[in-house]
């Protein structure tokens, strides 16, 4: 047999990560891509003096001479150009988000202010000098870095991008990938299957779970007929960069996908793998061109391959970074088998702030609706059979919506 | 001053849910959206006695009598009728996810037998009754619950619907939520500000944030126009289920927002809460009619409510459970003011299993600029001042996209 480790199957995906370059995206589009350039302050930030409060701005004289009646000169709305203090007894109603003018140091809030207009007296303690002013570029100067490349573009992202004025900012390109399902027993989820068929579901949840990417990938049924297959696969591998098959790749007499990718050319990197579930996981890849993983066909198989082996091919090909992530175990796990074991386990927080995971049993890699209690797999060590509670193991989450 | 608490916000909020009904989506439609009925098994799960491996299935006898050498007489595929033993010393070649026939109770993985077809030989340990067969209704009975109401719709939930052959699935229908930012030194993205103005920013991150729940909302802009704003406003709660206004609730001059609000019989619940960042936040609802959240117009504190009050209050409203979530704080922290205090953190998981919250000191609620160096606020117990490293606390993380 051939089987080879987790950690070597890991090695070999991640050898074969691609580029595929950098495109311009309207932030509103961009949600789920990966930044592909930094984004910089196209002017200091804040802009200007910015009042942080409502409330009248005095000069340095009035702080100094800790004066506390003022008549007021102007009123002064966020937006509008700055209007000078007129002498040390004079003041200017500003509001939150106002750009202060040079000639005031401080901002007394409207709370510490008895207004009888035109007057205002100060009621509160003695001003300091810069208070309630967020300094022009206090934050960052222009040109600054204020989002590194790498990042996943969300709401915090996009808003910062809309403050900077990058209406386009650039992503990573995504690859085309095609979702191709295999097996005759499966029939579409419209149509009746008879007492010995299934529905098909691998090509939906994989294709959910792409679309957190912004990736549209494409799903192909194919039945077990070689010459099909091997007339689809040949259009494919022109027409994709990924191919993510389900099915035939175990021992079956119809599992014609390892032979089928062998003649199209695709060099097999390696086939089976130590691990349960997904033991018969196929990897290949065109030297430079399009990359194929084989699953296997049970729904939690192809979660599992989905998440532990294409999800970091897919992030480390776009540049993100995204760190491992561990929980506790709660409860003894035994696991006999010569395999690394992949528990379901449904995943929370404690209330001390620790990642606390259940192990949800299961019937085996044929029993999907198991994943609906859960919400990762919990990776155990493949040197060891009996696993305690309290010991922590890494996780790998399932991608949510 | 009529400060209320957090908590008593939080009261008063949620107090004031709404129910916006059902609907029926196709379910690759359906992604983030909050599933409003049981999904029940359509047929026992899995629907036949189903072979977990490919090998040769054999009969009772044969087991009983440990017979080790068979005559194949079919060969039987994933989606077939299953074939009849005809015989102790007869066997049926059978792959993975075929329909086991009922006058076989065993199957023989393909590594544990020699092949000189048609004749099968036995290589490894006795068989045992019952093995490699995946029992019909074993994980489900026909109509059990499969998946609960009040789930998020996601890779997992789409693929067990249509396993199920849910094509179409219930969810709970959504606001119409209307996004209007006020603020004449407002531009926006595309326009270049004058060196007193900035851009828009906060229509953006609050798009982003709800689209993740399936909610597209519309995006408003008014200037600080105490006319403009009555007859926008009065059309909008004509026209949205939720209002979410950015700007104009502290105690500026141009602040019309709550007066606004008041002509228009929006009920006010509260205005302002002891809290930093967002202390003007107001919220008011018309009874049984569209509510209304306006947050101050800094983005981090528009950040901090949408997570804070507006999303526990979109989820309850939905139905939803989430479970709150805690982190341990990573550094010391001080904080006079009679306030509860919400810092910006970088929540990551250590090695074992911690949630561990590093603050990231930000130049106050202006600073939007931090919000990409952070994924959460901390939510800090407003009864201390000082908050230990190695303590845990609640946190409210990120929409991230």
């Amino acid at each position: 047999m051939e089987f080879i480790t987790v950690h070597e199957a890991e090695e070999i995906i991640l050898a074969e990560t691609r580029s595929y370059g950098i495109e311009q995206l309207p932030i509103g589009r961009a949600s789920g891509r990966v930044l592909a350039g930094t984004l910089r302050a196209d002017r200091d930030l804040p802009p200007f003096d910015r009042a942080t409060v409502d409330g009248i701005a005095i000069g340095a004289e009035a702080v100094a001479r800790n004066i506390k009646q003022f008549t007021i000169k102007g009123v002064q709305a966020a937006g509008m150009e700055p209007i000078p203090l007129s002498g040390p007894d004079k003041c200017i109603e500003i509001m939150t988000g106002a750009a202060v003018h040079h000639s005031a140091v401080a901002i007394v809030r409207y709370e510490d202010v008895e207004l009888d207009r035109p007057n205002a007296q100060l009621t509160g303690s003695s001003p300091l000098i810069g208070q309630h002013i967020h300094r022009m570029g206090q934050d960052k100067r222009v040109n600054d870095v204020v989002v590194p490349a790498g990042r996943i573009v969300g709401p915090s992202l996009m808003s910062i991008a809309a403050s900077l004025g990058s209406s386009y900012i650039p992503v990573k390109k995504l690859p085309r990938v095609a979702v191709i399902t295999t097996g005759s027993e499966l029939v579409h989820i419209d149509d009746t299957p008879s007492p010995f068929q299934i529905r098909r579901s691998n090509d939906i949840a994989i294709q959910a779970a792409l679309s957190r990417y912004g990736i549209y990938a494409s799903a192909i049924h194919l039945s077990d007929d070689y010459k099909k297959m091997e007339a689809c696969l040949t259009s494919c591998v022109q027409d994709y960069d990924v191919l993510l098959l389900t099915g035939g790749v175990s021992m079956g007499r119809f599992d014609y996908v390892p032979d089928v990718l062998s003649t199209l050319g695709v060099i097999k990197k390696f086939h089976k793998v130590k691990q349960r579930p997904g033991k018969p996981l196929w990897f290949g890849a065109f030297q430079h061109g399009p990359i194929v993983f084989a699953f296997p066909g049970n729904p939690v198989s192809v979660f599992m391959c989905l998440h532990r082996y294409f999800i970091p091919w897919l992030e480390e090909s776009l540049g993100l970074n995204r760190p491992a992530e561990y929980a506790i175990l709660q409860n003894d796990i035994c696991f006999a088998p010569p395999l690394q074991y992949f528990p379901q386990v449904s995943v929370r927080i404690s209330r001390h702030g620790l990642l606390e995971a259940l192990p949800v049993r299961g019937n085996g890699s044929g029993d999907f609706a198991n994943l609906a209690e859960t919400n990762a797999f919990m990776e155990l060590p493949l040197e060891h059979s009996v696993f305690r509670r309290g010991n922590a193991y890494r996780i790998w989450k399932y991608i949510t919506h």
